[in-house]
């Protein structure tokens, strides 16, 4: 009889059997090879005498995988976009600013989230580092890279960018809590129950009489929190005016980019138009 | 008394203040950055009402984070290490290559550890995927991309490094049940803990009379296994004969890189040597 290592050549599918690494598979040969292997195997290869680690754990971990997988994929697409040499390197260093960007803003939310407080500058920080930068200004930088953008378009492109990325959030915050489920199709009570830090919920603390405080702070957070409750959270934040200021922040942001876009600029004008265009969709939304 | 959203801006942090986007940090001040959020803010601004998120979900959000930041400035490393424009592609058309397929190897051994079964192909691909391309093949792929090396080069390089690799990840699988934990610095007890579904137990569960069989089925993969119980499954993977299998594996994969090295081949004689000392040490290492 044969050795097990010896046999166990054979039974390896051809693509298995230690390929020329160099040699890349198409998008549909890789799809093949791996959804191959979740294919279910002969009896005796899956019987096992105990469960296993739990399917959370494995559906965590295959979900982060995923993830990292997206992201790779991500970055293939850009490498294979048909760049240039400078264009790519141009491009790849806003990318990597970005990156660093967003990481930085989703640990700012991370920690900060389940224990809302007073802190508005933390709340502000959460919104440029993960929504103004990486949701309007960077997408902005890299089109304009790839076109060739000098360093003044650039410059009046994040003037234009931040406070609207900055509306767009307060925007986001209003609409988790106070906007029509039906409409958004979000459920009002994710954030609140959540306990995500928005500037919203820092100025209610700050204006609140203390009673009112102390129902912010025992109920925003709260995983189990009802419709009722959340109900009277929402009156609260409406009695302290923490909801008009951050419509009036949001208002007051829209104004400063338009007025930038009638103002003597490099920005041309049927970028102006979409930009134009985009201040008013993003700010006034009610989804 | 001015409005709380016209007080904001005066008390956030230079820095903070949406700064140009286009400007670069250094890591100094990047750091500097991060750091400082991480500071007690004010009692106010610490008191809540209920205890937050669990730690532990907090925790491992952070450590994602933190593996992503590592992701992210490893590719920055490698953008600005000052290639050249054919360099950059080339490298990155390799490193993309790279992470899909080690993400694909990750996916196969995190779904298949738990449950140890008969499948030796599964193992083998594990380990090509997650080892032989991570570990060797790959990183000499991406020093002799750098230097230009045509397509025959990197097709010898495969050939080396695959083997090698194979090697490599079954001597470090010997190692993780019947390493010297004082040597190694590894417990003994983690792999058959986790269930790694390891080329070793699938041979043994192929070789094993039926009550050994059982042991095995029972046994890896049990979080809670002990000394004694560890030292009866490394028993039966010696009596089965899967150790010494995987020695002789381990044996004919260095004899094969060996004897490669010493046929026909466009390698240069410095880098020769270097391969074989590598093959040498990967393949008989201790820890």
């Amino acid at each position: 009889m044969r050795q097990p290592h010896d046999d166990t050549p054979d039974k390896i599918p051809r693509r298995d059997r230690t390929p020329s690494p160099e040699k890349r598979g198409d998008p549909q040969s890789r799809y093949h090879q791996i959804t191959e292997h979740l294919r279910p195997k002969s009896k005796s290869a899956i019987t096992v005498g105990h469960p296993g680690p739990p399917a959370d754990h494995r559906g965590t971990s295959c979900a982060l995988l995923v993830g990292y997988l997206a992201l790779a994929w991500s970055d293939e697409l850009l490498h294979t976009a048909g760049l240039t040499g400078p264009q790519l390197a141009a491009v790849l260093t806003v990318m990597d600013t970005m990156r660093t960007e967003v990481i930085y803003g989703q640990y700012l939310d991370v920690t900060a989230t389940g224990s809302p407080t007073t802190d508005t500058e933390r709340a502000l920080a959460i919104i440029r580092y993960k929504t103004a930068k990486y949701t309007i200004a960077r997408p902005l930088h890299i089109g304009a890279t790839l076109a060739g953008a000098p360093p003044q378009l650039l410059k009046e492109l994040s003037a234009y960018a931040m406070p609207l990325g900055e509306a767009f959030q307060l925007r986001d915050d209003l609409l988790g809590v106070f906007g029509d489920p039906k409409i958004t199709g979000k459920s009002r009570l994710e954030d609140l129950r959540e306990g995500k830090h928005t500037l919203l919920v820092a100025l209610a603390l700050q204006k609140a009489a203390p009673r009112h405080a102390a129902i912010l702070r025992r109920q925003v957070g709260n995983p189990q929190l009802t419709d009722a409750e959340a109900a009277q959270i929402r009156d609260i934040l409406a009695i302290t005016g923490a909801r008009t200021q951050v419509e009036h922040m949001i208002s007051e942001r829209r104004e400063q980019v338009l007025r930038l876009l009638t103002s003597p600029h490099t920005i041309r004008p049927r970028a102006q138009d979409a930009l134009r265009t985009l201040a008013e969709t993003v700010t006034r939304r009610t989804s």
